[in-house]
């Protein structure tokens, strides 16, 4: 399968946008965030999960993560969101290792580079602390694992290198960062793009089942390495 | 179950876009139009019907329209797109009658009333020819059937009287006009009510089974009548 570089993911994004996509940001943020809440209900069931922390970002992804956790509601979860604004308190910790089961990571998406800012850094360090604990609160990723590099991958930096997803919900395509996941599952997500974009980038993508919207992709590797 | 007015339709339509809503009309369009795709296949497989024909109307529910042929495509389907513009000959008498095996009726929403004006008239006209005709193309509505009165349903005249689609995609709750509804499938889409809204309403609403956007509620009465 094609996997691509951050330049790449955000040059389909516009392409998706531009007057020929004729997508909205409004319409494709649903999709993408009803991708990632069927991939949580297909790995980690609300009758044994029902707790959720959404951790959303400052960008798109924590839009993504914001209408994940409307569709997870509906499925019949108990969504909490973390969504931090400037001088409030995060609280993330008690909320990751004592009142979930399942963390969604929407904190950084394709456009992320460098290192990550509190309060984003506490909060993933505390989603590791959980993952390892005896509870082992599980993390689904959105896209990248926050932190990770969008191109390099999780080798970058230590932060990165021990934040290790249980599993992933790639967007459109998978991300090159991504080729080392060695999680549980990997799914891919967003089923809108149209044959002239996947042909334009060559994206080789798989067939998706019946409605769903997204599709098992564990153990994709990409067509370049 | 409830079943809405034309006027209760609209004020749901007016909540759920308000600040407390904080739906945009991409993203509920976005979510019916999935609904009606999802209806659509699990009423009429592609492998089977692999041609439909989306009948799409001036107002918001040709909006519908255009987005359910999307997802029928992504679906497995070779959707056609009826979308008449002034001075545009229609051509919908073939399409219907030689060139495909469904038709998508979204021409007419919830807030019609009155008599279908040209082309709509005649549009509808090819499809109850076509859906009695030995090919006997099935017609799949959405929300309303159109030229149906929403309140009185299909008895106030002579073309809504026989417009009668196989199988109904009723948004949010069904409309008072479909009470008499007696085909073969009745689908409730739409997943995206808030408790506020379905108690402000009293919806009585089913529940939606595992990921799905749509519920089966064939036979569903109104509480009313």
């Amino acid at each position: 399968m094609r996997f691509l570089t951050s330049a790449a993911a955000q040059q389909i994004d516009r392409d998706l946008m531009s007057e020929a996509g004729g997508f909205s940001i409004d319409q494709l943020m649903e999709l993408a965030g009803l991708s990632c809440a069927e991939a949580v209900f297909h790995s980690y069931p609300p009758a044994q999960h029902k707790r959720i922390l959404v951790a959303c970002g400052p960008g798109n992804q924590g839009g993504d993560g914001l209408v994940a956790a409307r569709h997870l509601h509906h499925f019949g979860y108990s969504p909490t969101i973390w969504y931090p604004k400037a001088k409030q308190a995060p609280l993330f910790d008690t909320q990751v290792s004592k009142e979930t089961d399942v963390v969604l990571d929407s904190i950084f998406g394709f456009s992320f580079h460098g290192e990550p800012r509190e309060p984003f850094r506490s909060a993933l360090e505390a989603m590791i602390r959980a993952q390892k604990a005896q509870r082992a609160v599980p993390i689904v990723s959105v896209d990248i694992p926050s932190s990770w590099n969008v191109d390099e991958g999780p080798s970058t930096s230590e932060l990165a290198s021990s934040f290790q997803p249980n599993v992933l919900v790639s967007l459109t395509a998978p991300k090159m960062g991504v080729a080392s996941f060695a999680g549980e599952k990997h799914w891919l997500g967003g089923r809108f793009v149209d044959p002239t974009v996947s042909a334009k980038y060559d994206l080789q993508l798989p067939a998706y089942p019946n409605t769903s919207q997204v599709v098992d992709i564990t153990g994709a590797k990409p067509l370049d390495v």
